[in-house]
């Protein structure tokens, strides 16, 4: 019994764990702090954002929120929001798909300059969930991201 | 004590379900999977969606994912976002309530084309839970998506 | 074993409270709910939105609700959405950052008229999490919104 209830509990707690992973790149990523972002991949994991190349690892990731083009977006204001991800765990490796959503300050409101298709990979590490690998791709009608975000075995299909 | 204790867990269980279930409504639809998006109703469920008619049953829903207007939307590039939902257990049923966003791919960046309430009626089958009902209604100043997001007992008011 | 087990699913519950409570703040507001907005605080709570006086209290928070911008708003038809938040407990007080985003219908599609970072700071009540402060900054290019974004703790660094 109490190993059943155990099992139980640690589901809810590594998603509920991955949520939050998730949930806090944008916090992160709007402040500016990159250290924090590249703490959320593995030593060496990999984010792959559509139209930059490749990053892996803490520094290449840091990189990114570091560069000039995240700059600008910071500079006149943007959020990078995620939606709530589809979790999906399998022992100590886990899957999530969401999408992201860039605004960007232009004149009186904000553009909507950003749509993609996210697909997370996780692994439990001794400091806790990291993501192993992300991509990223555009929602702009290439194949690329609706394949990202076909789920296989999140709900069971009734045939 | 075990009781209470699994009580406890199975609520929480029944939230983590629902809330997954609602997440991945847009991922299967922004892949084009009608089936899978089908399947997250009942068979005989309703999803009634502002400006279309009333789709009962799975061949209904996925019609609407598999019609002209959806792959449109895909062809261009689009993403169906829904916002975190709330969510009120009642047993073997649970009510729900979210914004759904559409954007679309046009021009340089993406326009937001739907803004929507919508209030889910879920029942827990055999096969775990699934959505009776899903009501959608624009947020274009008519009364009928006020209504869809009225609160009823999910936060206690403070009198 | 059994104190361990209760502390374990508190934990749980909290965050689920706390982020149920978070995600009801927009069916409130989009459906007019002043009172039931209000009722999201503490009778002493503060809720500081750009852009508006700072209010205090149940009457102050609900008259933002029942005020003539909001009003106008819901008139045109609008969305306040806000992201899955990241929560921070600790004991009887939690923080949560989230961004929110206000849609606003506007010819034929919905303009993007806000784009905010949140800080919330909750207590628990003996009526369950009420949230004793919001601030509320516009992601417009000032440091104000970066700074509220700011995460401290929520996830370990890995140096």
């Amino acid at each position: 019994m109490a190993d059943t209830i155990h099992e139980r509990l640690q589901a809810l707690e590594d998603r509920e764990a991955i949520g939050n992973l998730i949930a806090s790149y944008g916090p992160m990523a709007d402040s500016g702090d990159a250290q924090a972002v590249a703490a959320l991949w593995t030593s060496d994991g990999v984010y792959a954002v559509d139209g930059f190349p490749e990053a892996r690892g803490h520094a290449a990731i840091a990189a990114l929120i570091e560069g000039p083009v995240h700059r600008d977006l910071m500079s006149d204001g943007c959020a990078h929001v995620l939606s709530p991800p589809v979790i999906t765990l399998a022992g100590d490796q886990a899957t999530a798909l969401c999408h992201s959503i860039v605004f960007r300050k232009t004149g009186a409101g904000w553009d909507t300059v950003r749509v993609a298709a996210n697909n997370w990979q996780f692994v439990r590490t001794s400091e806790g969930w990291r993501a192993a690998r992300r991509d990223n791709a555009l929602l702009d009608g290439r194949a690329a991201a609706r394949t990202l975000l076909a789920i296989s075995g999140s709900v069971p299909r009734q045939s």
